[in-house]
């Protein structure tokens, strides 16, 4: 079938360069959300942000007029959680923020210093420093299971970029000798799984919106899920036409708004 | 001729895991070095470590018996100073310790906030933290060259390992989307190429000992010097007898006592 004639019902977004740039919503984004749910699409939120909470989440999209649901957002640090619980690890140290640390001890994991750890979890943390480095890097060394939230090398902000999860994921790699052993983020693919899982959909019915050609195009094509990729983040039309092999995006589209044309048709 | 015929009237030595671990020197190394001396043997001293000036290493050497004069002591503080000056570099932001800065600020060259940087050296810096991985990232991305002062891993120690320069490099590469497009320290052999310039040194009559095999036997087998590998560091006899090709020692030793096997006989 062609995508002409293709719809889906239910849609999962990436977040950053998707539906905002910082702190600044996308033109249309909001509008194109609600449309999506007057026609009962199911709509899913995916970052590899572990820096937040699903709670600081559904309010950040509730202040640009995005309604979401806490169990419809899915990060990096919520995956975390999971993971650990999951495999059964009972204490990790932790060089990440706040919201990574609340999921974490939220799904009952101890939080621990560094040598009694069984697993170091890495994530975005602007108070890295040398001694959490020297910390993680000793631990992993000891054996724990060394553990990335995601490796995203920066962080889109609305005048450029910050150093993202990636570089410190590079330091702790480094200084232990090891690399990471398990990645909870893009272009793993264990998020996206997830919300399949969670929710009972059929690859075939669900698209997803995203704008990075390395952890968006790339984990939904290594599942077989169509992509969108939208041109509002990180990747130009140049680059984005040019996408070869996984890479490839299902469709280019040049913001957010455009998928209302793949989306079924409201039934009221 | 065979080694056992062959006699050096120059050596190069490397410092942690040949005279020293952290500040417990190695046995004998004192005498050693004494006896070198009264044979007339020209003594050069060469460590990539960048935290302290050339004078702090002269103190430190003193205080382990070691007579050591600044102008025979070469560090990458130092090769990155003199390369800046040869490269006419006037402003740099600097990830680093006070050593490196001192011999920055020695060699006339200005430390900059990151924003006006022509160049950004990324040395170990113990108080290595987000903000200025954040400042290191932006002025490579706006341009500035960077120069590693060197890419070691790790930091030896008496019980084990702290993170080394290479894993505040690595951050600054990932963040900045930039490998290093200058890196002073061994396995490069600007350092070394610097001693045997500046005193006139003919590659065969010099030799350098050392005890890693991915820097100090690389960069002497690159240059064509002949390499000792001591077995008081970084790498067991094991590993030392298995390197190929570049890695490959000259010659393996217990420890830096045995090179007076190897020097010139006293000539009083």
């Amino acid at each position: 079938m062609s995508l002409a004639m293709r719809t889906f019902s239910s849609f999962i977004f990436d977040l950053d360069g998707v539906l905002y740039l910082g702190s600044t919503p996308i033109r249309g984004a909001a509008e194109a959300l609600c449309e999506l749910g007057r026609r009962n699409c199911r709509i899913f939120f995916l970052t590899n942000n572990a820096t937040k909470t699903r709670g600081q989440y559904r309010k950040k999209l509730a202040a640009m007029g995005i309604d979401a649901k806490k169990k419809h957002i899915y990060t990096s640090a919520y995956g975390t959680a999971k993971y650990l619980v999951q495999e059964k690890i009972r204490k990790v140290f932790v060089v990440g923020e706040a919201g990574l640390k609340r999921e974490i001890r939220g799904a009952g994991v101890r939080i621990c210093t560094g040598e009694e750890a069984d697993a170091v979890v890495v994530g975005l943390d602007r108070k890295f420093d040398y001694k959490k480095l020297a910390h993680a890097a000793s631990a992993i060394r000891n054996g724990a299971l060394f553990i990335a939230t995601n490796t995203d090398a920066t962080l889109p902000l609305e005048n450029g970029f910050a150093p993202g999860a990636g570089a410190m994921v590079e330091a702790a790699a480094t200084a232990s000798g090891k690399r990471p052993e398990v990645i909870i983020g893009k272009p793993q693919t264990f998020l996206i799984e997830d919300i399949l899982d969670e929710n009972d959909f059929q690859k075939r019915e669900v698209a997803f919106v995203g704008d990075r050609l390395d952890t968006d195009m790339l984990a939904s094509n290594k599942l077989g899920i169509f992509s969108f990729c939208v041109l509002t983040g990180s990747t130009d039309k140049h680059s984005a036409s040019r996408a070869r092999g996984l890479y490839k995006p299902g469709k280019i589209i040049k913001s957010v708004e455009e998928v209302l044309k793949y989306a079924k048709e409201a039934t009221d």
